[in-house]
């Protein structure tokens, strides 16, 4: 629509189905004229469709469990090889806990659990930021960003381990975000997005009560999938250049707001 | 009951009434050993009952307009003589909106009512310091104390100017914190109280509701006026030297809820 | 160059020279399709020279005091007869300390000064918005931006009272964006800049060896005035329609900063 | 001092030698009136003398890695049974990186290392409260403290991967301080507490520059170990019983300085 990416190269992790984040910024990058290549762990590619839109765009796509060093050095060696060059965005859109998906409650963790659930959701950031620097594989101003939710500030019971890996995650952007600011001028930000009906935000507990009360306590309501997707745009492009190290909250207003009238009013 | 301020002298502003956090906190530090000189506007001091807490204790009042840099040289002066030595601990509870007496919308405001609040609830806590501080009023290592409510960081809608002035208020404790701590040794901090049930809390519209929404999201439910004055004592005393350009949240848990388990019911 | 505010009208305030933001962010809505009307306060408009600026994109000037409901009106009226239309965007950059300019340290305030400064720093923010909303002149999705400092939440000692006001300038912004919000669909944010050298920055006491320190301290260096433009424009853009009641730190990451390499070797 | 602590039984963890906080704090809590018990890994325990405090203080050690939920249950057990009731207090103060020690940068972890410091510093905390919560092993308005740092939230080069873990142990006292409060009534915080130069302190790399840095920066100067242990001993206290899901700082008012006129004046 603006060519706001205009020869611009990337890679886009997580696009599962149409309701993804990830598979929104990756129809709305393309239409800006960014190039990309897709990339999910093989048993996420299993469960959803992205072989379709990749085939839509006309893009390749790279299996890599992100979780794996091995995996992310050969998906970034060929994502340059395939595009022609150094990368200008990073899209990680990666969250899952073993916990959430097993229903044990937050008081009753079972620590293998967190620990791959922190592993896949938060550590994987690290990773392939890691081997993107190392291998110099970023162009100058490139921007890259991770997905969060504000339950890295604030407490969500149902949320459960993910909220504390959120906060690890926000926490890599930050002390990887120097480094890689001050070395190759890249900068890397995390959004904190509204509660989403993607399949990831319907594995939740009580999503649809939440999703609601989310809805009612903000003055734009909540931010759609799509939404979201134009403001990683903005953020991949040269109009934002020295935005970084920061927790950026794309909500319809909800993280700056003590209680709304509606919901007010349902206590008096 | 511990002795925590023997030896302590002090002013206390805005012990309007039993129900005034400033009351609950006069007889606290009474309690705990210290004394203390009690002040409030004249036009205060008529709607409430000072007299009955300075008479219960054995402490002087002070009449002083805060908005009066006159009065408040006066009030410095005369507590110093009155409490034979210079001053280690303040308490400014102090805040007012005619916008929200007179009914008009946060979308309405008379602008001379805006001023009048904002004199009255923010630039009286500057005035105080700056008098405190030409007069070399202060004990090193004393603490001055502003209670604020954390409308100043988050929408509550029935709040209306007064938000803003609690912002206003607690820019005013970092910025002269800053000063007083460096060249005084004197600490400044707020108190960001969950919404209690006095006098000027009970002039707020949709009270009820809205303490009740409070109550319900805070894992702990709301702080009391007593509590708080409690969170006041450790403040003043030599246990918390170190803690300077804060604002204190006292609260029971809720500015760090996203949404409890109970509010979330509701919208299922 | 992207075409991101084809269609669009505004109104910018606070051009005052080549070196000001509203300077540079009207050269780039201008660039990008948005029409607009200029406005300064008379006296500001003396020392500047903004006719060049109007002449050169073709757009007229409204003078008007920021600080008088009245002037708003005409202005807001104005402004939708000569752009045939309600409002889209409107950038607010406007701010002067009286004590300041007249040397007053933050410790020895007069405080006549200080209304003075929080009138037209801040609270031309809130008259501004209320003429907008009672007036109905800005069309759904509109976006409105003020500019702010980092010094709203810590202490910069020379920024003086300017750091109270743009408190509660950023109060203003979330508790008037909820309703805007709310009620037109208008999102309301400020935008909060690396110390830039503008007319304003300049004079401030010790600005060179502030603006050094920070750019020491931002991993990519302070942002500069053309490059907030560029974010201001996305943030007027249909790309970032639910991001309100914000605070966007736009300052190449010195926000999140505790301490560089580069300042802390100065220590070592 | 103040018989703070009379009659309330607890657990410290972390205390290795004369300058550790925890070490401070025990001496400060049996001065208080506390009883309770020592803890710390085995191999912790051989670095350092807490034979000689638990001696001087005349309390009982119990061995325990605080990553083995095992050790955990033994030692909640013990505890209780040397103590003679429920527990009222405890003090997380337990730290490390194997990064640090190996003197891997940040952006060139091991990520075993990067995992077995995560583990240690940050898990071992739920651990702990999630033993303490299964077992009901806390008395209503109990007390549990973690000792952060302020790398959670801003960049500090040296910190490494121990500013992730602090973040995720900032976030555990959120998510765990909400079930713990509403279902026992028990408070959870963590204090980031001034650049101290503990044993941990000191293997950070660069730290003397650091902590001169902080020093310049805080209007009162760094928070020493001695009071730190005073505000923790505070916290346990009944006078801060509604203080929960904070993250409190006690340093000198660091957290809340953009620069100081020090520090700036270096840079002119």
């Amino acid at each position: 629509m603006y060519n706001l990416l205009k020869g611009k190269r990337g890679i886009i992790f997580g696009a599962l189905d149409e309701n993804s984040i990830a598979w929104k910024t990756a129809e709305r990058v393309h239409a800006e004229g960014g190039v990309f290549v897709l990339t999910n762990a093989p048993a996420a590619m299993r469960l959803g469709n992205i072989d379709a839109l990749a085939e839509k765009i006309g893009c390749q796509i790279i299996p890599a469990d992100a979780t794996s060093v091995t995996d992310l050095e050969v998906l970034v060696d060929k994502a340059v090889e395939i595009l022609g060059g150094k990368i200008d965005f990073v899209l990680h859109s990666i969250g899952m806990s073993v916990n959430v998906r097993k229903g044990n409650h937050y008081t009753n963790q079972n620590y293998e659990f967190t620990e791959k659930g922190w592993n896949v959701s938060a550590v994987s950031f690290h990773k392939l930021m890691q081997v993107l620097y190392k291998k110099d594989a970023m162009n100058e101003w490139g921007s890259i960003i991770a997905l969060s939710y504000m339950a890295a500030q604030r407490v969500f019971p149902d949320y459960n381990d993910m909220a504390d890996n959120k906060a690890y995650l926000e926490s890599i952007a930050r002390s990887f975000g120097y480094f890689f600011g001050r070395d190759k001028k890249v900068r890397v930000n995390t959004i904190s997005q509204s509660p989403t009906a993607t399949r990831a935000g319907q594995g939740v507990k009580g999503f649809g009560g939440f999703i609601a009360f989310a809805d009612k306590m903000s003055p734009l309501g909540n931010a759609t999938a799509a939404e979201c997707a134009d403001y990683v745009v903005v953020m991949f492009s040269d109009m934002t250049r020295k935005v970084t190290l920061q927790n950026l909250l794309h909500d319809g207003g909800f993280s700056n707001m003590g209680v709304s009238q509606e919901v007010m009013e349902m206590f008096e």
